[in-house]
Parts: structure tokens; C-alpha cells; sequence
């Protein structure tokens, strides 16, 4: 086997794999990670960040879930395309989730290839990128080593889970397993199971990745040629149920890019089509193909009611946990509807739940963008938790 | 350059775009189509079927338009597929287009694959297919050739054009450009323009035929090996988009494809899965690539009021063609805001028009489906313009 050297191949996330610019917490081979696979995967890796200060009580610590095409980079440059954090409109000094007054920590998930250990992981047994011989990975199986990471800081109980879309299915994931370790938890722009359209999305991204000849069966790294191109095509599929009808007629319309008049060819005359591939072509410089396929595959695997005798309300059973969920009107990929399940499974359940549907046109996309209701909201809803913890509030008091 | 025995390829599509299993206008060199790309197409031929009788004054003629991947083969067996024709629920013996009462044609478009000039055709200049030096094609295109197959059958004026999608575009097209030949319009599940919505998921399937190296930049008839995964990937794409969330749940849920358990591989653990893998693999063998391109981006170029300075309503002025449009209450491709923006500027124009939004969860693909309240309303629609056309009724008075 060739070895391909990856930056000299251009490939600067496969460096991010093995020797992410971040934390990671390197968990020796007696403390693998017993994965829903039915495997036991060591040795593992956990890439994190974190913003703030711990407390002394270690009581205000916030862990934040990252979605599909996330990672741990929640409130930093990114190392790979040098642009600001996912989120620092929610996270930072005085945002909602507020860096002076909490401790947030943001591991990069299972499978991911930001660091933690993935399909583009150099498996140390054979000193080659585990590729498919990565065990299947599940929402569980991220929220298991999120735990893991919880308890090396010391920290039994986090102050509060919060993340959208795969995000809220960690969040709510943590609520299952763990409500003890979960003071407060906020799911946004979720859903407590992957619906049969969202997975019916997923396989046609990981149909084009796979139809991609360069993916050779997972094997690319043999090669050094990626599948950019499919990993494209699945990019621009996906991206599509990000954003909503209204905002991409709002956005781009039936606009021409650069020109007046159609060209009468398949160049991109419309605005929306440069848009579309400017997305597939900068994702596939950050991102592994074969983790796609795995947090895809995840999502669609997740059903939270299904581990509970098919009820979600057994799910969060005499939890004590305070919820704040939240949703779009204009989310068509997370529709309000399935905030609604998870809201009254909550009710059933007996929990704290707060519920609001915010409104905007700007789609599923909305979780990570400039949406002020989201902020009030969250805000909000954290003040109040702070203060049913006991701890310094905004307002400086306890 | 190697000499592709298409049926020894065992692409029988191939023969189907020169030699078709239906009737074929074969117009000579002096007979062009002058399209909207600015080329004299000749020669050019429009392979079409009829059924049912044409009267003696030839007032009961029906044009039923296809829509995107439909063909010429309404209301027949598929030369290729050896499947029903594809809108028999609704045309023929005592169905709503009765083909005991009206002359029925119906045309494969021109881009198309099923023997009207398309890119799979034999360029008799070269001796190969056109590929992609075919001309781009507009949905005026296809309406012009239409005229031509109907000025041929000798017939001055259509007693109804009717289409679904495509097909209503195309129906819209001939309301507005030849509205003296049109006594009535059916327009079902379609729009005045595309959307940039529907640009953005015709734009995917377009990068995913042209991702797959077998598309050879469109000189696949060169290896005689075709671009089956990019295709069968754009398929898959579109015909999520055919279907509704709702009806995806109902059919397939989050159900397991003949296994209880999630396998925690890629295989196709979800029904859902499966059908699509089997409409992207099954679409292939029936459907040429390029045309898919062609026919894709003909639809994206559709915008009515951009021919008539931006106005709809002065598309359809002093018309005197009786409308009747449709839509459907879960078609989120093409919904029922579309059609209401058509029947405003009916409305504003002037013209006779009816309007039914139907109730249904089928989606898009209700156009194509078993709904009798389509097949009432558009049977209702119909005898009082025959009545108004002075053509024999049901009851058989005229």
C-alpha cells in the first residue's frame, strides 16, 4: 500500500483526524467506548473545546451538542477554513450562552473527523484510517463518550445540554440516559426519531457519495483521490432542506448570476445553482466522506421511543431535568410537528417543559443563524434554570 | 470511433429515440423547429400516439402534455417498461378524457428520449447521437413542435390541452401562445415559473448525472457505458420530491426492509430506502441522461410572465380558452400557491377559470395517482365544454 502523505495531497482534514487543533482527551485501551454496534472501540479519542471558567461546585457547566456538519469548533476560528465559530451568535461573552458566566464544553462527536475518533481516525492496529471498519455509530454511542468526557473534568452534573437539529437529539439522548447528570437541557429544531423523508434525504447523499468511483468502497485513503464529487452532490441535496422555500425565493428568486439572459446550456445562469455548488465544492475541503455516511446513518437510526418500548414519555419518566424546546415555522426538515411529540411525551412524562415556535422564514438553518427570539428565549429560559441552581445570575446575585 | 450496438448494450432506450414503438412525424429539412435557443432544428421528428376517433369537423380533439420523465405512451403498454400506460387512470373507454368521445394525442416532447428529437437521437448530419449538441429546449419548444404534429393531423383547433407538472406547463404555454387553438386548458400541479426551489433540486440531480464519470461529458454513446449511478442518484432526489412527508410516513414510517433490527451497516435497513434504490435503478433503463439534463433545465427556464414584460395576466389577455386548474393540498414541488398565482392572473386577464385545490396526502405525484376528485372534477370540466363546443355529451345529446 502507497502511504499518501495528506497535506502534501491537500488533504488537511485527514490531519484534523489524528492531530486536531483542539483539546482531545486520549482514553487508554482499558476504557473503550461500548458502542450500540455491539462493539467495545478503543483505543478513543475525544476532540472538545471550552470556553470559560469552572466553577468550584463545577455546577455551571454547559455542554453544547454540534449538528451533522459540526464540530467542537463551537466559538473559535476554524482551523480548516478560517472562519469565526458555528455558533458564536449563541456562544461568546454576553451571548445567550453566556462564556463569562459558564463553563461550555463542545466535544467533537463518534465518527466525526474533527478529531474524535472517526472513519478518517488512524486505527492504531493497522496504522491505517479505519474507513468502514469503523463500527456503526448511533446517537447514543456520541452522548456515551460525551459522558466519558463529562466525568475526565470532573463534572457530575452538566448545568445544561443544548444543541439543533443531530444537536437535539444528543440533548434529548443525555435527558434519556442520564437525567441525573442534566439540569436543564434545550433541544432545538429536532425531532425524538428521523423521519422516513429526513432518511429518504440521507440515502440519497450517501447514494452519491458511494456512486462516486473515487470512494472506492471507503478505501480513498489508499488512493489520496477523495470523492469530491459526490460528497458534493450529497452536500447540495442536503442544504436544500436546510433552508426554507420563502427564503431561498427571498434569496436568489429565479435570479441570474452574472448575466441577464439564459445562455441556453448548463452553465449555472441562476444564482441559486452557483449558490448550491459553492456549497458542494467548500464542504468537501472540510469534511470526510465516510463520516458523512456514519452521522447520516446515525440520525436516521435514531429513535428515542424505540429504546423505551416505543414510549417517548417512559423516555423522561419522573425526570427532573427543565426542557426549553424549540422550533421553526418555516423548518420543513424538523417541522414544528415533532417538537410537538417531544413536548407532550414531556408533558406525559411529568417534566418542566417550556415550548416555543419561532417565527421566520429562514428554515432549519435558523438554529445556527441570527434569529433574536431564539436568543430571548434561550436566554431566558438559562436564567432561569441559573437561578434555580443557585448560581450567579446576570444580574449578579445568587 | 467504436460503432455501440445499442441493443447489444443492452440499451434498448437507445432504440426507442430513433426508431420508437408508436407513430412518427418524420418533417423534412425544410420544415424546421425554430427554438428559442436561436437553432433551425431540421430534421426533426415528433413520435406520438393517438387513441379514439377524430369527428368529422375534428372539434374533439384532446392534447394530453407529459410531464418530466412521461412519454408519448398514455394510455398503452410501455415499449420498454411492459408496464401500463402512464395516466390510464384518466384516459380511455369511459375514464374522464374518454377516448370513446375525443381524439386523444399526446406527443413525446422534443429533448426527449422516447422518439421525438432529443439528445439521444441520431444527428443524420454526423451519423451519432446529438448529445449535447442538441439545442437547449424551452417548454415553448416543445409547444411550437406540438403545433406542428397538430397542424399535420389537420386540426385547427385543440377542444382541451391537458398536463400535470411539465405537462401543465406546457398547457399554460399553449393558452398563452395559441390561444385561439385551445377551447379549454387544464393546468394540473404546476406553475407559471420555477421556482428556485425546484431549480435548486433540478440543479442536484443535474451534478449528480454529470459527477458520474460514465457521462463522459455527455459523449456516453462513445463506451456505450452509461451514466446509471448519477442518474439513478437524480432520480432518487426528485422523486422525494414527488411524494409528501405525510405519505412517506404513512407508506414506509420508519419501517424495517425484511429484518427487525437495524443491521449497523449501509445496507438498506428502511422500506424507505429500499424504494428509492429501486425507483433510481429501474428509472435508468427506461430514461436517456442527457435528456433528463435537457428536460430538467427546460422546466427551470419556464417563467411565463418573462415573455409578456413580467405580467401573467397580460399572458392570458382577451383569452378566450376555459381553464380549469388543480392542485393539491400536500404538493410542496408545486403548490397550491402557484396555481393560485395562475388563477389571478386568469382572473386579471379576464378569462373563464375554474379552480379546485384537492385534498389529498399524495404529494406531488397525486397528478398520476388514483384521486377521484380529480377524475370528477376534470370529467365535470369537461362535459360542460363539450356542451359549450357543441360536441356530443355523455347523456349523447350535443
Amino acid at each position: 500500500m502507497t502511504e499518501i502523505d495528506p497535506l502534501r495531497a491537500g488533504h488537511a482534514a485527514w490531519c484534523e483526524a489524528d492531530a486536531p487543533h483542539s483539546l482531545v482527551l486520549r482514553l487508554p485501551a482499558d476504557q473503550p467506548l461500548l458502542m450500540d454496534a455491539g462493539v467495545a472501540l478503543a483505543p478513543l479519542n475525544i476532540a472538545y473545546q471550552t470556553y470559560g471558567v469552572l466553577n468550584a461546585d463545577k455546577s455551571n457547566a454547559i455542554l453544547v451538542c454540534h449538528a451533522l456538519t459540526g464540530d467542537q469548533h463551537v466559538a473559535n476560528v476554524h482551523p480548516l477554513t478560517g472562519k469565526p465559530g458555528w455558533w458564536e451568535t449563541m456562544v461568546g461573552p454576553g451571548k445567550p450562552v453566556d462564556t463569562d458566566r459558564y463553563f461550555i464544553i463542545c466535544s467533537n462527536v463518534v465518527g466525526g473527523c474533527l478529531g474524535t475518533t472517526g472513519p478518517a481516525s488512524t486505527n492504531p492496529a493497522t496504522g491505517q484510517p479505519y474507513g468502514l471498519t469503523m463500527p456503526m455509530v448511533t446517537i447514543r454511542d456520541m452522548v456515551r463518550a460525551q459522558a466519558m468526557l463529562v466525568d475526565h473534568l470532573g463534572i457530575d452534573q452538566l448545568f445544561c445540554a443544548i444543541g439543533g437539529s443531530m444537536g437535539g437529539m444528543q440533548v434529548l439522548q443525555w435527558a434519556a440516559t442520564y437525567p441525573e447528570r442534566v439540569f436543564s437541557a434545550i433541544p432545538i429544531a429536532t425531532a425524538a426519531r428521523h423521519s422516513s423523508q429526513n432518511i429518504a434525504f440521507h440515502e440519497v447523499g450517501r447514494q452519491a457519495v458511494m456512486a462516486d468511483p473515487e470512494w472506492a468502497a471507503g478505501r480513498y485513503f489508499e488512493t489520496g483521490r477523495l470523492p469530491t464529487k459526490g460528497l458534493a452532490v450529497a452536500r447540495m441535496a442536503a442544504h436544500i432542506t436546510y433552508l426554507s422555500d420563502e427564503a431561498l425565493h427571498r434569496k436568489f428568486g429565479r435570479k441570474f448570476q452574472n448575466k441577464t439572459a439564459p445562455t441556453f446550456s448548463f452553465d449555472a445562469d441562476f444564482q441559486i445553482e452557483s449558490y448550491l455548488r459553492h456549497q458542494g465544492s467548500t464542504f468537501v475541503e472540510r469534511f470526510d466522506a465516510n463520516s458523512y455516511l456514519y452521522l447520516t446513518r446515525a440520525m436516521d437510526y435514531f429513535d428515542l421511543a424505540a429504546d423505551y418500548e416505543g414510549s417517548l414519555a417512559r423516555a423522561f419518566q419522573h425526570t427532573k431535568t427543565r426542557f426549553c424546546v424549540a422550533s421553526f415555522t418555516s423548518d420543513w426538515l424538523f417541522p414544528t410537528a415533532a417538537s410537538r411529540s417531544i413536548v407532550h411525551a414531556l408533558n406525559a412524562g411529568g417534566a418542566s417543559v417550556s415550548f416555543v415556535e419561532i417565527e421566520t422564514d429562514k428554515g432549519h438553518d435558523a438554529f445556527l443563524l441570527d434569529v433574536p427570539e431564539l436568543f430571548a428565549t434561550t436566554s431566558g429560559f438559562l436564567e432561569g434554570a441559573a437561578r434555580a441552581r443557585g448560581l450567579k445570575t446576570a444580574k449578579g446575585t445568587s
